[in-house]
């Protein structure tokens, strides 16, 4: 049985591997055929499908993480991430669904800090060996103004 | 027995049911006869029992989601809670008392994001027919100047 | 055996001691021995070792407090910390490593409330005649420019 403990635990780890800079992880934290999408409340309640940022695949984490490597982005700031406890809809022993709400704070180069995001992860979870993993979150954001801002994963 | 776990997703649960617009549903996490206030620590410390809202049962509360409905406020801005895990002071299997700290953010429907409300709940739980429900809840913010500035519950 | 649940009631109890203004408590939170310091993630990662506060007893976070309190400095402003669930590297019966993120909202006399800093604490933990206790705190800020406004402990 998943429980909302191994749940918080899952989000913490994966809340520190983008705070800390070791975003080659991050993709590791899917199953291999995941939706990873990053989207607003008002398109997430009109159903509206595109979001900010799209993947359906880990294949397609690895790339944005290798562009963003590329780019270099990723020395401009940095992310910290505080997460509340998992609101768990629905669990078995397979996997479970919950939703989870964030605060993202963004610390410039310069040091300058501001809360950056704020919002609710929708998750599906999967375990896969043994192991959790998603198979499908989206970063729902309440505002509606971050999209260019948008660099880092959520 | 009350334990942390369960209060703190009872939290969660009640935070998501404002975050989410669900604001109908708020009145349910409280008994029937109820405390419910909004006062800052200033007000707190020196036993001042009037605070910025005060209710004294579920009946009030909802007059209360009835008022904001009609005035339309609630389109007006949107919170996000981040809460901490409850300090549990006491508990048994009737209840609990217990304070747990939160950090809102006010999402303007401009998409302004900023940190509205900080503070902590002091809270006592009751069990009534199996389920979890707030006898009273004070949330006693840090600052004492967002009074004016309060719409929707926190 | 260490776990997650009692590391997160640890630090729930942390926090609400300095947050409520009963600093003198906060000592009480570290072993005799211990290491206490604030440094941000450049000095971190570089290795450095001298931070923006540093103590190495109880005996020094005490005086700390002693002189925060001459200094009146309390009275300016307050914190409000929100906590993550602390990530375990490692833990057995005698004691725990983990990393705990952290944001901190100080709240000014005036009421002015601004995110005053974001990071993690980087923990080892001691199980001393049954009570958990802090042998080691890094508290690591991800901004390199909150130094000169330090006052209260993180």
């Amino acid at each position: 049985m998943v429980d909302v403990l191994a749940l918080a635990a899952f989000n913490a780890a994966y809340a520190q591997v983008i705070d800390s800079d070791r975003l080659e992880q991050w993709p590791s934290f899917f199953t291999e055929r995941c939706s990873y999408r990053i989207t607003n409340s008002d398109n997430a309640r009109e159903g509206l499908p595109a979001g900010i940022v799209y993947a359906d695949s880990r294949a397609m984490l690895e790339d944005r993480v290798a562009a963003l490597r590329e780019a270099n982005i990723y020395e401009r700031h940095r992310y910290r991430h505080l997460l509340g406890l998992p609101f768990v809809t629905s669990a078995d022993e397979h996997g479970a669904v919950a939703s989870t709400p964030f605060m993202v704070a963004r610390i410039m180069h310069t040091g300058e800090t501001a809360l950056f995001a704020t919002g609710e992860y929708r998750d599906r979870f999967e375990r896969v060996e043994g192991r959790l993993l998603l198979a499908e979150r989206v970063a729902v954001c309440d505002s509606n103004v971050t999209d260019t801002l948008l660099a880092l994963p959520l």
